[in-house]
């Protein structure tokens, strides 16, 4: 196998903060991160799973070159200079550039100047839709002064720093997002008041804000990411199918609007059908791959049957420890790598055309996209 | 490849009743259990399977030692000491117990007990919920003598030998198994009685019967299996979505139902990521083994991309015919062996760590849930 | 890898027509052919796809040996002998005959005939229900006179020369074809009256035309295909799910009428396990072979795990390009061979076997399905 990826830098379009060093040697937390599961979770069942086995490999490699049992971790990550050890890690990698959902982050999560620092890598924040929508709501007592702050807010996203935007409708409401009149929206809203709720699970006024709140995006230039398939069990996978964005996506992409799959497992062949159909649609197989790493080569190689090489992105989507970040790179690199080895792909292109789609996939394709860059 | 199987016997979870010596020669049948199509499927058609090719090597590797043709099967079968040949199948594939579902039984099937002394394997039975619906329908008259009649049989599993418990609701009504209030479930019995008909069909009844028997087998530590996708078509495969049933897990696992999706396939990557999310959710890849034989390298690691080892069981779902069973298990084996010796697998795992998760998958994992065993 | 379809000719059950000399070298045709995406699409995206890389292959392979950068294309194509350039790769590829469905055909579409003399194999036409129902609307006033024009070519059609029929009903309304009553029917015709359109989608119109054509095609033994799966955005993806064809193929297979499932991709999982349950059903992974093509060989083995080789087709979907039928029969020949030749294949069958189920995939079923010969 040829090292077409060696030595090319990576660019995560999604991922979330890492903790600070309060929490370094935080190992529940490390054998947390290596799944979906709530904390409920039974941690015997977690520990039978390949990613736990990987992330103790990944510390012992580290640490002190043992792969380590589950009782020694607390003590090598303690011992740790931690920022050193997280600039090893993410620089090991090949992180250059992070771009953070911030909408989730860890108790203890360190902010994107430092995590910057930690990791060598740049920072970039992603505004996430339902949480504005959630924080105006605490604000704002009417419908009207409630949208109106977050609309305003939207409009002003680019110029506030942020890079991309991000809706998690699949874990509220599903994916067949549509359009939602206003008076419609606020019967919803009432209802949200009345709830006494502070989680926003009304399906119309979600609709309604990512329904409106498109344009003002396209109009920016701001990519749309939104979760689909794989996530905690919060999520109908049911309701998570990319396809049924369908109609969502006719609207808005003749207008601009740049629409990112998250995810996608395991609709990821669906998510790179959409990709290979409808312009300025985009997708990732982030979290299947560092979490369900033995999936790693075929799903990279499902998701790239019909795909163009220049809708598809890496992504870690790790968050917390800095060792799911260097798992989540280490098994894209061998995946992807993989399929840019596999027969036909060789039979068909020259070595310059494999190169330039590594290219295009570790960075380029999130440098066009979200940073404006050629 | 390693050889982590050799030697590790196998529990089947689910598998049916096979014949006695009557029908120790029936061809017809050898090639019927190779394909999950009707009686009425042409048999030209099921002969141009992989399954039967692999079934008449069996029977050449336990009679002559030749690959026999179609039309000399009747003759080798017929000269076998039926006892002989079925110990030495089931041995030689390394069958120590069986877990057997009676609700469906071929003609001239042989007793639990007398197939522990044909196949030299242990034998348990499965209480099939709606056979139990069923036979109570026929012996009484009233909505409330019926069900009292079934949850007292519900109630006594246990203690009449039962290791547990399975629902074909799939088959009848779908897995968005729902619960349905008394009124609701008296109006269906009525209809049901009306309708002349002995098989259970109201939905209404089905999902009354499943979500109201959840809690007595929780009490009794029984676990409950659903068929789940794959199966003859009778069945609607989009009703066999494993996913619809997330909000009967998400009821009845927090009060410590066991639920064990049984085939899955093609929705075992769905059921991999409900088992990695899920407490007390475990899942097989029946059925799809033996009879897409040269799917299972494929299905067993995608099966595995997710769910932790502790999860995931051996079964055949095979019936009728011992070469069915020394198939499968065949087959279970090389797929298994080979997804334990993946790059990945191997890359963060130690030798013991794999020992430890073939043994899960073979037996261990049944005899904990089933068996009470550590 | 052994050989077992080299010198083995196939016919293409499902392709449509190839340009004539008008447009040889049309090379913005030749980058738009290798993908469903519309017109709209960005070329660039196109480029980086590796079904674009593969075509430039084919050009360079039967022009001047060398792999061409897109912008020599037009000049390389522009000086050959169109007929000698496409009778060259048609017969390399083994193309022996082509089931041409003329519902869709591109601009300066050869002939039927002309196809035959420019590619050496024999060609035939397949009757395009949808086509038919549209071209009697422009003709006929009343429902009456439009479905006795309808039903009259309908019961003429293989007297005609159509050797099978086609339905998207997938493109219009869903799958989910069912029986609709003639007032019913009625009253959407007066509706597309009304519209002024000319294009069919009420969902009512299309159920009540595929619903009652099937008994006279099941009378004529000429097969009707369905678009399932994959194809351009004009399809909504989670209506074309073959399982979506139960109602309807437990309703006609019996009475004689075969069921061919085109594409199918993402669902050829799916569409085997119909073939493998239900008699008359066949189906073929035809557009995602050439066009996703670094999935051929998982797609083809995935099709096959459950179907009986007696029921699944080679087809390219293929259109107006010569390179297209090349590639298609280049990349399937590949993906079936190293299926044939699968550890398991191979262990439990007979050379002489996976030469059988070579010809019977390559061209044996499409002539009994089709043509009527043994």
């Amino acid at each position: 196998m040829s090292d077409l990826l060696k030595g090319i830098p990576v660019i995560d379009h999604h991922c979330h903060a890492i903790v600070d060093e309060k929490r370094q040697s935080d190992t529940e937390a490390l054998l947390r991160v290596t799944s979906e599961a709530p904390v409920t979770y039974s941690a015997a069942d977690l520990k039978e799973r390949l990613a736990w086995q990987a992330v103790k490999v990944i510390v012992g490699r580290y640490t002190d070159g043992q792969c380590p049992s589950g009782e020694s971790i607390p003590g090598l990550l303690a011992q740790q200079d931690y920022a050193a050890y997280c600039r090893t890690l993410f620089q090991d990698a090949g992180y250059q550039a992070l771009l953070l959902d911030t909408g989730f982050a860890p108790e203890s999560a360190a902010s994107l100047k430092k995590i910057a620092s930690l990791t060598g890598a740049q920072t970039y924040p992603i505004f996430r839709l339902e949480k504005v929508l959630e924080e105006e709501f605490e604000r704002k007592k009417t419908f009207t002064d409630w949208w109106e702050a977050v609309i305003s807010r939207v409009r002003t996203a680019r110029e506030s720093g942020y890079i991309g935007a991000k809706s998690i409708a699949a874990y509220r409401s599903g994916l067949q997002i549509h359009e939602v009149d206003i008076d419609t929206a606020k019967e919803a809203f009432q209802r949200w008041k009345h709830s006494g709720e502070k989680r926003l699970t009304e399906a119309d006024l979600i609709n309604f804000g990512v329904w409106h709140a498109a344009g003002d995006l396209a109009r920016q230039a701001l990519p749309l990411q939104f979760h689909t398939g794989y996530g905690d069990p919060d999520t109908d996978l049911r309701q998570g199918n990319p396809l049924l964005l369908r109609g969502f996506i006719e609207k808005y992409t003749p207008l601009g609007l740049s629409i990112v799959l998250l995810h996608c497992y395991p609709y990821h062949r669906e998510a790179g059908y959409l990709a290979s159909v409808y312009n300025h649609v985009f997708f990732d197989t982030s979290l299947i791959v560092p979490l369900g790493l033995s999936s790693a080569r075929r799903v990279v190689a499902e998701a790239l049957e019909l795909a163009p090489y220049s809708r598809y992105l890496f992504a870690s989507d790790a968050h917390t420890r800095p060792e799911m970040f260097a798992l989540a790179a280490e098994v894209f690199r061998d995946a992807f790598e993989a399929h840019l080895n596999d027969t036909l792909v060789v039979r068909y292109t020259s070595r310059e055309v494999r190169e330039h789609w590594a290219s295009l996939v570790c960075g380029m394709n999130a440098r066009r996209l979200y940073l404006d860059e050629a």
